[in-house]
């Protein structure tokens, strides 16, 4: 959890492969998968459901098997150029999803997904950023994020940075907010996607869809095309991390519930693709995501 | 927020009017509307939301203005006649909700509805109380409840007390809860009901049931009939107190926000009768409430 935000996951474990291929050539040995197993499975097994994690090992540990006599230093050429390129998508991102935004827009957003969490600029906080840029934000609602506060902690902070209207607001509000009219959007990130557009993301997302959705509130997920998972069918298949129960009993190192109490942290949940309006990636945007529409995304790569 | 439960509220305002009574007597002077009236005002003024207090303070000064020469003394009897009736209410719920509640039955509460927030027993944790000693409670969830974390803090605590086999969660993780059918109730109490039945309660609560109704769990509001207030028409003219951002912004005396972030802090939300399956009083049940309904359960008393 030093490292968190699906895009920056992704791009900490490419510098991570690095790191050990700098590891072994001190140790005199040659940058090969088999030399540097110990640390390419510590960082695969470091998170289970942010894909991306599992699109940049694959990718590194490609670039490692498909040259053999690779360097450290040609490692790092190509973990800057996931970086690079991560940068560019949350850019694209920020213009297909500013697009949909109309003037004078309330978003709501949950999570960190801004410079914060990806190589820079963000995924929905890149479009909100995308979107302020040209004028089309009146206000921007952060939700806390309990457990860990991501909203308040960091999501406040980027909008303050940005000057960017902005209210925190607890995760229990957010029905009567939108009840009240008072947003139009809710923004969030993802940490994997189905091939059926089903999305996995930071606990409370599922939540926020369902409320938007019965208030006729619009929904739009960012994330670039490495976060897409396409050998999963639908959501039931992303493996969902739980994290230790003190997460939950305790907040910034003080109890907040009775010693020994129970309690259940998963750290992500899943928004069926129906309660979804709009899957914005670098590549293009899928209104009403569905299976076939999201294999077309994939397509026209 | 030293005393907080709207019944719990109602009592000590009561058993405040009779320390008003105590003074005054001190002072020489007999006991009053008029040589308690700033007492009174203050008393009025403490929350706006939980319409308990007023009714409890329509009946106090009601028994000082209707028996001229009334002393501190008597009052106290009135005091302790609310306080042993709210008790008896809680007990009546407690019998009328279990009644509702299949065995092995998982319940998610939200806030303090206990002992700490009534006379004793409790209004929705009253009802889990007897539905427990009836075997019927398989598990129950608590909602932490931010921003003050009465659920973490008491409901846990008086749960465990009774060795009911408990989970605290995020309000965030309820959804996701509700998806994996873990909950097949969601219980919990009221500041006010309107005469529509629409519930005014602890913010999030009505997240919950926006929730429970897309899961198709079913919602339960259990409060005594001294929480309805047929003065007013529907949800929309109950005043909902909003308090300081402070409490968003920081947790335990600790900053969890940047400073100077904005944070938008309502202490209640309103249900709306439609989303509400069953409300329970200590005069009976009224399921599907609506205005007809709500008015028979008030002249069958």
């Amino acid at each position: 959890m030093v490292v968190r935000g699906a895009p920056a996951i992704g791009i900490a474990a490419a510098y991570g492969v690095v790191l050990a291929a700098m590891a072994a050539e001190r140790r005199g040995q040659s940058v090969t998968i088999e030399n540097l197993s110990e640390e390419l499975r510590a960082l695969r097994e470091s998170r289970p459901t942010a894909v991306n994690l599992f699109w940049a090992m694959d990718r590194m540990e490609g670039k490692i098997q498909a040259e053999p006599g690779m360097t450290a230093q040609q490692l790092l050429m190509e973990a800057k150029a996931i970086h690079d390129e991560d940068i560019a998508a949350n850019r694209a991102m920020g213009q297909h999803g500013a697009a949909l935004i109309e003037p004078g827009s309330r978003i709501l957003t949950h999570c960190n997904t801004g410079a914060l969490a990806t190589g820079g600029h963000g995924t929905a906080l890149g479009v909100i950023r995308s979107a302020w840029a040209l004028g089309r934000v009146a206000h921007v609602y952060a939700d806390e994020t309990r457990p860990w506060l991501q909203g308040a902690r960091l999501t406040m902070w980027e909008l303050m940075q940005e000057r960017i209207p902005s209210t925190l607001i607890c995760e229990g509000a957010a029905a009567s907010l939108m009840r009240s009219g008072k947003v139009n959007w809710v923004i969030v990130g993802a940490d994997r996607i189905a091939a059926n557009g089903d999305t996995a993301n930071k606990i409370g997302t599922y939540s926020l869809a369902v409320l938007a959705r019965h208030h006729g509130v619009r929904f739009m997920v960012v994330a670039p095309m490495s976060t897409i998972d396409y050998s999963i069918d639908d959501g039931t298949q992303i493996p969902i991390e739980t994290r230790p129960e003190v997460e939950v009993t305790s907040l910034a190192g003080r109890e907040i519930a009775p010693p020994g109490a129970s309690a259940w942290n998963p750290s992500f949940d899943v928004t069926p693709a129906e309660l979804i309006d709009a899957i914005v990636t670098e590549k293009g945007v899928v209104t009403r995501p569905n299976r076939s529409k999201m294999a077309s995304l994939c397509e026209g790569q």
